[in-house]
């Protein structure tokens, strides 16, 4: 069977994507929970990794000896795999849209992704304002997305990014969470595809299992102190 | 025809590595150079792209009205348009390690990418090993590096990363011409790679043009003057 090695699932936002894509597809795999005690070279989580990637870092599939990782190679690994479930578009033009988004999100949106951490359990609207007051990059970022989602929903009519549930959806989820703890302002068609994505299935089960988890975390948690 | 929009040769890794991938694959496309004048949201480059690739970055392949931005996402749709070409290695095992060290690349060595910019008529030995003093970041993006290629080079035999060309040499071309630039030490298994990468059709093609070009852009030369 697959098997996924991860990170804390309120912080970690790559992890969270190979994760919400098998699930969501219906997938069987076995999870793997690495949690972040730090990123230290003699960290727990660095030795717990040490056989496993070159890399030491989750998330990481185990397909028996076989090892993929990064999110997009254990997506394009998965897509192949499970040719039936059709995780990238069917169409070859949608098909090439998906994955240059994807690409797009894989090296870029720096300046969400560092302001705007992923912390599922919290709601930091009054950060998030400042954050949208005083970072332009930040305000392009999520124009981008805007425009982004906006024109795929409107070709494909939803209620997915490209009609039916694809590795984009799962490649944006934790975009969604961002947007959502820090309250970031998007119009309201946006608004209505975050809260779809945050009630699949395979999303859900995620938050749940972040809301769970209750391991506050410092080195994470750049705006708040531990209650 | 494909038309793949690419910045100055001499600096842009990113337009290299399609280029060089579609060039040695034997692929005819047109080039349509977007020249670096500055990257400001007046700039000619800007206002070339506009119409182009929502992102307004190069390298951005079109193929009639298809338009696929970012490397990662040009690769798997030239890949997928050309199966005869085995652009992927044809070993499932293979071709998700391939997919797992482009990934790494395309959001990873930012110490590297950060501290080495590409500059392939420059010869910087001094400036490289005052970095390779003072940054344990780098150093230790070239031990992974190291470690990775010579890696596939002894489980394949060479002569390239999965024995014949793929992405995955295309990847990495540009990283051979930083390594080079600023001649940070690597073993003479990868140095010997470093020359064969270097002396392939489609990278040569590349390199000859790109010191062609005698197009000094000061905001791409933190460590030299103008001559």
């Amino acid at each position: 069977m697959l098997k996924l090695f991860i990170g804390n699932k309120n912080y970690s936002s790559w992890s969270m994507r190979p994760w919400v894509l098998l699930k969501q597809a219906g997938i069987p795999f076995e999870e793997v929970f690495v949690r972040f005690d730090s990123f230290n070279a003699n960290s727990e989580f660095k030795k717990a990794l040490a056989g496993v990637t070159p890399t030491a870092k989750v998330p990481v599939l185990q397909d028996g000896p076989l090892v993929v990782w990064d999110t997009l190679a254990i997506a394009e690994y998965v897509a192949e795999q499970y040719p039936d479930k059709q995780l990238w578009p069917a169409d070859r033009a949608a098909r090439a849209r998906a994955r240059s988004i994807c690409a797009e999100m894989h090296s870029g949106f720096t300046a969400l992704r560092g302001n705007c951490p992923m912390n599922i359990e919290a709601r930091l609207a009054d950060t998030g304002a400042l954050i949208w007051r005083d970072k332009p990059a930040v305000r392009s970022d999520v124009q981008r997305l805007v425009e982004m989602w906006t024109s795929l929903l409107q070709e494909h009519g939803g209620p997915m990014l490209f009609g039916q549930f694809s590795i984009a959806d799962a490649y944006f989820a934790p975009v969604c969470m961002r947007l959502q703890t820090y309250a970031l302002p998007v119009p309201p068609m946006i608004a209505d595809y975050i809260t779809r994505v945050s009630t699949l299935p395979g999303v859900k089960a995620w938050i749940d299992q972040a809301l769970a988890e209750k391991d506050f975390l410092d080195f994470e948690e750049p705006y708040r102190l531990k209650p």
